[in-house]
């Protein structure tokens, strides 16, 4: 688990004057630098052998624009080429909503999934925390 | 089920030149305001009892920057006081995304759910398809 | 000048129940697909010469969720290798807002702006207005 | 003066493989946060009683997605009613953008203009430079 603080942009939040649902992805995307990192050390798009297969959220408590938003990041599942990242937005102590992401590691230039490498899948296993237990 | 059209912006791909995947859960928001019109006519956030408690896509194919994506909205669950938005991302005549949101009829001013009314609910029925077929 | 046609989502709005000003360069962004499609037809990455050098708006009135809003899109300037592109946000019969953006038509892969070739002028000035006229 | 931090995300690079040119206004905005506590303390959008006039950038130097960038904002007008933001975005120890916002303390319930305070008056000249010193 690593932890990663946002500042929500004025902007973030909707006429119900909370953020906005659709900015949580953003904030989860923002938290996952250090995952990519994984795959691509300067974010270089050039080299980013990834692709997105499915994203979730849900929302337990209303974020407001005014506090600082920490996400805590972890890994529930590794497989042979795709993992999963859980991720927690929490503000003012309360935690306000979770999601996960479904990652593949994949050529995209030859259109196919491929292996983790066994670095990738040590740097993995060191964030990795049981889904039960990111659950509660 | 209905139909709504969205033009991509060049700022929604991302460096790997598809449309990000945060993205989606935008398109899929401004599909549904038709269902939200059903609880405030005018878009008025004053007359918005609704609140979003989760929100996933699957991630089929990516689409581009260069072609309209057309969204198809369909209710798959009405309950008691929540109901479930499913909605696909169509592009070039491919089903490239896949989405559901599970909406609560919800007082803002007074802090709990409420019943859906007989006439929402008869609107929400009359774009009901069931979930498996909305799977296909 | 031609027009385009937005579709307000939920969580374009801010707290103060109107569009935030940050979206307005996004609507402008989409309404311009037309302009780029005379540098790259399909709106292909690969073949896209050209960087932005200027951006500005004036907000005139706010705008809402829960109408249209249409982008009208001039070009103000024509240079040798620079155009300004000028949009109006009209909202239920009045102007918004009013931006404009000068682009330049440059090499990425040489990193240096080269000339608008006559075929791109010819239909740049198709649009062309005075400034003095769009500022009306 | 003071300075903010912001992370970029993947999705804020278009597919030039650059932080797309709409983005930079949501980081001025994200930075300018302590100017908008001077008005509302908690932001708090009942007592934010101020409205967006103007905006602008030019975009001086590319920016990526790997490396932080780091915002300066100045004061660079005080006028009766309203004051000028202006801001720069720096990456990796170099310029790349720089921006002006005029905002309005404009009281939304009244309708109009409202003199600013001799205290925010006073926080607004901590920060002020003079526009031929910010542009240098």
């Amino acid at each position: 688990m690593y932890t990663h603080t946002i500042t929500p942009r004025m902007g973030d939040c909707d006429g119900l004057r909370h953020i906005n649902n659709t900015k949580i992805p953003e904030y989860f995307e923002q938290a996952r630098n250090p995952v990519f990192r994984l795959f691509s050390p300067d974010l270089d798009f050039e080299h980013f052998d990834l692709i997105m297969a499915h994203l979730e959220v849900d929302f337990l408590h209303a974020m407001v624009w005014g506090l600082e938003v920490e996400v805590r990041t972890f890994i529930t599942h590794v497989g042979n080429s795709s993992f999963t990242v859980s991720q927690q937005a929490w503000q003012d102590g309360r935690l306000c909503a979770r999601g996960h992401v479904v990652i593949v590691h994949y050529s995209h230039a030859e259109g196919h999934s491929k292996p983790l490498t066994p670095e990738q899948r040590n740097w993995l296993q060191q964030h990795f925390v049981p889904r039960e237990e990111f659950d509660q």
